[in-house]
């Protein structure tokens, strides 16, 4: 793991770019942290790690008191886009401006991509968990299909939060129910294109004894900010 | 209103019982305490105003800085049962034993109980804020059935948390269309004898805008600690 750059933000966070082999990524954590416990952020949609609320999110959790690591998915971000995931794209807007079913073009898309992105995560936790200035424990926040697989593979990870707007594969729908590990679930009741029930149905087989919803209204993209808050208050109560 | 007692608490509560007119009530506040932002806890299913969770969580959110007032419902706790009330409770338990349904004898208890408690609660209001301790902005919390005509009709509830572990009467499913405050509803996923489609419906029905939905694993009575510090904060947006 090499740190690329480095930055002094005035909110008393130090926010670090490093490169781990092929996959970038962003570390963020107060100035004057020594083990901090660390909170892997998981995302998707295309999105760059360094979406601005993604990155308002991470800097107020580092803020707090924890480590926050974001990385960018194969595919994602600022990483080159092979013919598969280009192809999946063009056929997931051309079913979409059609009005046709995407469930299985999610599927094909989905699917393979949790397969690649959590052994990049695995790698990535090694090497963050190398650093003196981290400390573990280990929470993980964000997309739930990868999110589901991280939490039944990765025993170093021992809580997390997903985030219901998005699309869960068959798989980790089945996985679900392996999850042990305290959970909060975090849904827009009137998320456009992630039908409702779907989420509820998800949160109702998850196998964990310890889970809360938390849903507000609106749309896919309004998850009100308190919603970070309650977020860091879920980890402190879990990462000791 | 009478002040009948007083009693100063190791963390640094003061609880004092009360009675204005026939209805006794309890007031927990910080010692120190100058224009409290003020919580009604409102309760049922014959639950005494000094049953020791209610105790609990009033301590707790006196401690954090509210003035919490609870008062026995008409029929409840050390308050006289009327000919009709008995009536009703018999009629429950041999429903209830009997395996039929309940419904229409909830609805024939609580529906009452909501248009004698509620003018009661807004006494208890006018009492309580006249005190120089008690600044208000108000909130409510606790019983769902109570706490929506509450939110319709007095303007001085600015947010409320209810709890869906109770029958809600007609009248109060329609006029959950009409809230308008903030609203936190807190969900047992798992309620013996309160529908979860029921609750969620009601959720959705509820007309404000800004409303959280909290779910948590178990039963009735099974609702985790923490959601105790979440009222707390969720009140903290909202009662300034």
């Amino acid at each position: 793991m090499r740190f690329t750059s480095e930055q002094h933000l005035d909110d008393g966070v130090l926010e670090r770019e490093f490169a781990l082999d092929e996959i970038p990524g962003t570390l963020w954590m107060p100035e004057s942290a020594a083990s901090a416990p660390l909170i892997l952020i998981g995302h998707n949609g295309g999105l760059h790690r360094r979406e601005p609320r993604l990155v308002a999110r991470a800097r107020q959790s580092a803020a707090y008191g924890y480590a926050v690591a974001a990385i960018d998915a194969p595919g994602h971000g600022e990483r080159p886009r092979s013919t598969v995931d280009e192809q999946a794209r063009a056929d997931l807007r051309r079913a979409m401006q059609a009005g046709e079913p995407v469930d299985e073009i999610f599927e094909s898309f989905v699917g393979p991509l949790v397969e690649r992105a959590v052994p990049e995560w695995r790698a990535t936790l090694d090497a963050l968990l190398s650093l003196p200035e981290i400390g573990g424990p280990v929470g993980y926040s964000g997309m739930t299909a990868i999110g589901i697989r991280l939490a039944v593979v990765e025993p170093r990870i021992v809580a997390a939060a997903f985030f219901a707007g998005g699309f869960v594969p068959r798989a980790q729908r089945e996985e679900a129910r392996q999850t042990t590990i305290p959970l909060l679930f975090l849904l827009q009741w009137d998320d456009e294109g992630n039908p409702r029930q779907w989420a509820l149905d998800l949160f109702d087989a998850f196998g964990t004894k310890e889970k809360t919803l938390h849903a507000n209204m609106g749309g896919h993209a309004g998850t009100p900010w308190f919603e970070v808050d309650d977020g860091d208050r879920f980890f402190g109560r879990h990462l000791k």
